[in-house]
């Protein structure tokens, strides 16, 4: 076991140094534990047939939020999916919900109760019952932590250990209008803009403010044995495949070309001059899934894309671990993939502006 | 259905009208959900022997906990007893905990270590696995919100809702400690005391910094049917013991000469003037078990406390809900009991002092 420094800030260390400290410091292995702390969501014993899944996630305003160009049923839809999307990811059934809350004294019911309807908003037809939670004051910001628990069938989880070399990777739906979204949405508030958004710009801002958990793909690729490994995007692909290539011990080649844009995102990206590819690999909260799949299984997930109505993508292909996690272009040049993308101790609403294209 | 009005502030409606609300607003039924909002842990099926429980508790700088009088490692001992108390008060066993936290940057590892510290050794013995969480930023405040697992075999939880007219009322330990530590501890802060505690003021403050969840007590009388509801004290004896009456639909009478007091309480009520009942009633924190059992098992309740080493009063009775909640002294004279205890929507850290004697 290594010394643990216990040296440096947060801001220095960060989540993941963080979580590898922890996971030292406090042993997670426990004979109902089947997956404790790294990855989309823990793994418990249940019964013979199925095993529970257990998810958190927290939301703080200034941060994950902004009510200067967000509401709060938004905020709760947001929160409610990223919690979605973690069992989506897995390839479980959620099924119930425990909501804490800090708030500030003078808030309005009315308001709570659009956070609340935010919240279930996203569950959509999904039955997850609200079995719980805590309602505190706050001294000034909100403070949103949700906890989602979910079922799968015995030994189909999707971790993010599962990747083989050789495996296809595929993403569903297209990448970066959720972020793209954002920056419109924050660029209007700053402007104090009363101008109507163009029909561009909904879409966008709809894509940050209205993501869809995929749970339907996720349940499928899980029960069905597809897929091999699975993580949801919320910090954005470039850094979230890394998980994948930690978890499995892989390399991974992502081809640039066939990254799935909307044409809405190559247009404001052309307006706004900047590099669509960017904002597809490093804008985080898009909530797609990011899953490999044996190569004899091609025809099957184009099938699951034809019959869902979602579209799935084949952009990459599972490599040894030596080779690295690599972004081709279509002229052959290659670069090194870089982890970049949503750092969770950079303050998101006062993030940089997406990366101008070089 | 009754229409919600929506109007008031958090301040005015407090958490449990919200939960009220809620409940209407978000039906809990789910075939999985035995028991949702409400108790002090959800209930949800899992074997056909087992349930599982799960509650979650949230931690404010500045509302629950301050920094002046606190280290971050009591901070995370209090919140661990906190949750595991719930699971005590259902007569569970804990499994396992997600801890979701929100900090600011600038916070050094060494200190969010001594935080997760302070829940780990909150777990005591109990093999308590570490299964998830999520770290972010936080602009000012930290917030800590904790999520534990536990399961019970099946049918045999605590709920609130089973006191039953003639049942004895018992609660472990003693009461108003925590909360006459608390006052200690702040006063001290206050006067940039440099003295040191005297042993009094050191036995009180200890059991407002390193209260004892009741796991052993309450996993006895659940598993052996000894007990009919119960719920642990966490906001005060006078506002807990309302859960109780209003779930079992039953009335209350307790003595007051019957509630138990430590000596120091005792010594530190007579030098501050102040009335020692009053701290027992409505002062917080103390994390002790209150429950009531049928008249016939009083001997094997007396059994369990000489057992266990852990002091068990008889401190009052289950009358029929039209004798409402009364506190009966010694002399004869009865009063209503008052749901005053901590508001959660009152700042706790600025809450007045302990209530002078009258």
């Amino acid at each position: 076991m290594k010394t643990v420094s216990g040296r440096g800030s947060l801001g220095t260390v960060g989540e993941f140094g963080l979580i590898r400290q922890l996971k030292r410091q406090w042993p997670t292995a426990s004979p109902w534990v089947l997956k404790g702390i790294g990855d989309d969501a823990a793994i418990l014993k249940m019964s013979p047939g199925q095993q529970l899944l257990l998810s958190t996630d927290t939301f703080i305003e200034g941060v994950h939020f902004d009510l200067a160009f967000q509401t709060l049923r938004d905020v709760g839809f947001r929160a409610g999916v990223a919690n979605l999307s973690d069992i989506a990811a897995m390839g479980g059934r959620p099924l119930s919900l425990l909501v804490s809350m800090a708030l500030p004294v003078h808030i309005s019911v009315q308001h709570i109760r659009a956070l609340y309807r935010g919240i279930r908003d996203a569950c959509g037809s999904n039955a997850v019952a609200l079995i719980g939670g805590d309602t505190s004051s706050s001294p000034r910001d909100i403070f949103l932590s949700l906890t989602i628990i979910g079922t799968i069938p015995s030994h189909r989880a999707l971790t993010r250990s599962g990747a083989a070399v050789g495996d296809h990777l595929y993403v569903t739906g297209t990448l970066g209008d959720a972020h793209a979204g954002l920056h419109i949405l924050r660029t209007h508030a700053r402007r104090h803009r009363t101008a109507r958004l163009s029909v561009i710009e909904q879409f966008l801002t709809q894509r940050h403010l209205r993501p869809i958990p995929r749970l339907d793909i996720g349940q499928i690729l899980a029960t069905r044995g597809i897929a091999h490994a699975a993580i949801d995007l919320s910090d954005g692909l470039s850094g979230d495949i890394q998980h994948i290539c930690e978890s499995s011990q892989v390399g991974i080649e992502i081809w640039a070309n066939a990254l799935p844009l909307s044409p809405q995102l190559r247009a404001f990206a052309h307006n706004n001059h900047l590099d669509p590819f960017s904002l597809a690999l490093t804008g985080g909260d898009d909530y797609e899934l990011l899953f490999t799949a044996q190569a004899q299984c091609h025809d099957t997930v184009l099938g699951l894309a034809r019959r869902t109505g979602v579209p799935i993508t084949w952009i990459g292909e599972v490599k040894p671990k030596k080779f690295g996690q690599r972004l081709t272009h279509p002229q052959g040049r290659t670069r090194k993939l870089s982890p970049k993308s949503y750092r969770h101790f950079v303050t998101r609403t006062t993030s940089p502006s997406p990366t101008p294209s070089s």
